[in-house]
């Protein structure tokens, strides 16, 4: 039966299901399901109703299972760094997603904020966040991005650049302030999914090298008011496996065993990068068996060198967050087009949504695979192998790639998209004037918006040409 | 003296310039130039002054610039076709850069507007443009558009699915209104810069086969107040020569010939995509070539045919508004890295800027190349390779791959980068909660706002765990 649906367009990866109308556990918020009805429900509320109150497209958050996810990721270090008699701290990377009420909710988790930027500093402060539990991330902060971290008392900042030691020496003086610092370095280790790739050098913009991240390091501790914590190593995203986060955590204990020898060097921040399924075909580890791994490798790379284990520091964001998310769109207009193959034609069904490349970036950006489902009812219908594109004036605006939905979907159907919790929001834009959509968390089947969608009002809101009134007095003229 | 100058790491398109000052003609507003103390001036604006009044980073338009080439565009077409006793229209492509001074710029000087969305209408149509003048493009288009944009007397609606014959035959039938289209279809010509590629089948969303497309005008003329009026075809982008179209044109011209034989087909629209210079080794057509060489090819296939010539009409976007814009950055910090090579290790400058990824996409998403040149000053320094990166929070997060600037490049510098009028504000975000920058144009001298900056609090604005006020009920609680 299946086998009859297996389209010769699909690519290998992609299999064809005996139900199109599956939940893949690993790819749905854990709330996920089906009610009698066949209607999606996440944490209680049913997509149509979701729809009925925000509309389409519409991000929906699963409160629960972005918390929860965010407790047991500090649980599993914790655990694993104290069976070694350490401790570990987590910092929710909110580059993924930003917002006052997700800074609160990882906070009341236990987990500590990273930001990268002045937005993301003030948001999470907006929250309310102890500054101290804030740190603070990026290759060019400016002066009065700096001035500000340091007097709010942002308790590390992440440094980068030689220059950055100077303008936190100046402004730590001026004011008369401590700041925590962790030097960055590049260990020369990529990690992509199931592998890595070690180097000597790195050619990206983050950090210093080992050798200039121990002068570095040297320089910190010449400052009167700037004060060296340690080493932060981030490896690269997206990633399944240990091995790479091993490489790069033994190059890193050889310059802090060095640095041990003049001075305290309390904490090590491994980075984050953790990876999640986009589509059932992809299976991450447990992060319980990830924190295990990691930690006992530096720790046994610890007891190898004589030396403590430091504060074991981590920054998941996309592990935490991503799957917690689900876009939902309405289908607009679906059509066969007929492609050319090396065994003659074949139909690819394109299903056009009302949202695309603005809210969801990362095919474009990425070549990201997601998945989809149809929300608003189930079918009986056979799989067949669709294209889910936006309604962009692109044709790269494509949303799902590959998928198999039942054969009968069709305009007004409800369309969902999961794993969209991570860099979707973030990455968003008005790309042809097309609104931002509403983020909604959902919690016991009750719903309420984190981020206000945005209407054309807001758009033309920032058109001086509109706003300014009559046309100034050249216009028109050549 | 130069050839000591080139890096190992630079690709072999990039030539070291011998003066890494100076404005490629092609690449740069036809405005641009130094004065005597070596600052950036377009049209009669200093970049110190413009960056002074508006910040960094600030998107400057070269509005004569911009309204030239729109002049000249349309002029180009006119010319060609009127030699053959036709005539022709100039659509322009507000996907590329849309605001209500730049749709009254472009009507101004004769051109039309191709809208892509609902927001787009609305701020061609908020700028006072006729609506008889819009063309309306989307794969995906809402009903409630369509319902606008019959409903307001747009022009032309660009045609892409068989559902959306039947919408508009309600929605016409249903206000009594009559309703020009055309009918978008794929020719299977796809062209890129200096090559095109021509098959059977398309697998991609937009529009019709050429077998389809027949069908669809004919639906067309059966219904009551839908009126066809010809065929669409939009080929591919950045394309620097006549041959794709010519291949496509005669495609098409071999169905639309069949439609005149029931009925009138007065348009044919051939779409736009024509390149432009984003470093100095591009060399795009001049637009009264490009204009020559499609019309001619055009006229000679309809002469082949016996057939009237039809009014031709083009989609240019890129070409028209590309190159009016440059974009100024400050630099924050700059970085140099050893890499590995064959022959060795090398040094990049990584040069970071207070934007990136989140005010041009265009590298990440299309890894498109740019140009830079320092802003502030002229530098007798020897060129170094470096990489314009941005502030971002991702190693991808890269504004120009690979360039020669003056080795001296340092903190405080003004950073320019051309050819950034098309496609980078209308795909800009917040990633990273970084606002997005004002858009200014200039001419003799002026400078005013035409699309409002952001600032942090109109982000602050949109999170409704900072805007609903004190934490709701069950924060903090697990």
């Amino acid at each position: 039966m299946v086998s009859e649906s297996v389209s010769p367009l699909a690519p290998e990866w992609l299999v064809a299901p005996a139900d199109a109308n599956g939940l893949a556990s690993l790819v749905w918020p854990r709330s996920a399901s089906r009610d009698n009805d066949g209607m999606l429900v996440i944490a209680g509320a049913r997509a149509d109703d979701l729809v009925r109150e925000f509309g389409t497209p519409v991000v929906v958050i699963d409160e629960h299972d972005a918390r929860s996810r965010a407790a047991e990721t500090l649980a599993a270090f914790d655990a694993a760094a104290s069976r070694h008699g350490g401790s570990a701290r987590v910092y929710y990377a909110g580059k993924v997603f930003m917002s006052a009420d997700v800074a609160r909710w990882m906070t009341a988790e236990g987990l500590n904020i990273d930001v990268c930027s002045r937005g993301e500093l003030e948001t999470a402060l907006a929250a309310g966040t102890d500054p101290a539990r804030i740190g603070f991330h990026g290759n060019n902060k400016s002066l009065s991005e700096l001035e500000r971290a340091v007097t709010v008392g942002v308790g590390t900042i992440i440094v980068d650049s030689a220059i950055e030691i100077e303008r936190l020496d100046a402004i730590t003086r001026r004011h008369g302030r401590t700041q925590r610092v962790l030097v960055r370095v590049r260990s020369g280790v990529h990690a992509d999914t199931h592998s890595f790739l070690a180097t000597a050098h790195e050619d990206q913009k983050f950090g210093f090298s080992l050798a200039e991240g121990e002068q570095a390091a040297a320089r910190i501790r010449e400052t009167e008011h700037v004060e060296f914590i340690g080493l932060h190593c981030h490896i690269g995203s997206q990633i399944f496996g240990v091995a790479g986060f091993r490489e790069s955590a033994t190059r890193l204990l050889e310059v802090h065993a060095r640095l041990l020898e003049s001075g305290d060097v309390p904490v090590l921040n491994l980075g984050g990068g953790f990876g999640i399924a986009y589509t059932s075909v992809d299976d991450p580890a447990d992060i319980r068996d990830l924190a295990d791994g990691i930690v006992d490798a530096v720790a046994e790379e610890c007891d190898r060198r004589g030396i403590p284990l430091p504060i074991l520091a981590f920054e998941p964001g996309r592990s935490i967050f991503g799957p917690a998310g689900v876009t939902l769109y309405e289908v607009g207009t679906t059509k066969p087009i007929t492609v050319e193959t090396p065994s003659g034609s074949a139909q690819r069904l394109y299903v056009s949504v009302d949202g695309g490349m603005s809210d969801n970036a990362r095919p474009a950006l990425y070549g990201a695979q997601f998945s989809a489902r149809i929300a608003s009812r189930t079918s009986s219908a056979d799989p067949a192998l669709v294209r889910v594109v936006g309604m962009h004036c692109e044709s790269g605006d494509i949303v799902v790639d590959n998928e198999y939905l039942p054969g009968d979907v069709t305009p007004g159907d409800l369309l969902a998209v999961p794993s969209t919790g991570a860099y979707t929001v973030a990455l968003s834009s008005n790309y042809n004037h097309v609104p931002r959509p509403p983020v909604v968390a959902v919690r016991d089947g009750a719903a309420r918006v984190i981020i206000r969608g945005e209407q054309i009002e807001d758009l033309l809101a920032r058109d001086a040409g509109i706003t300014r009134g009559v046309p100034a007095h050249h216009e028109g003229e050549k």
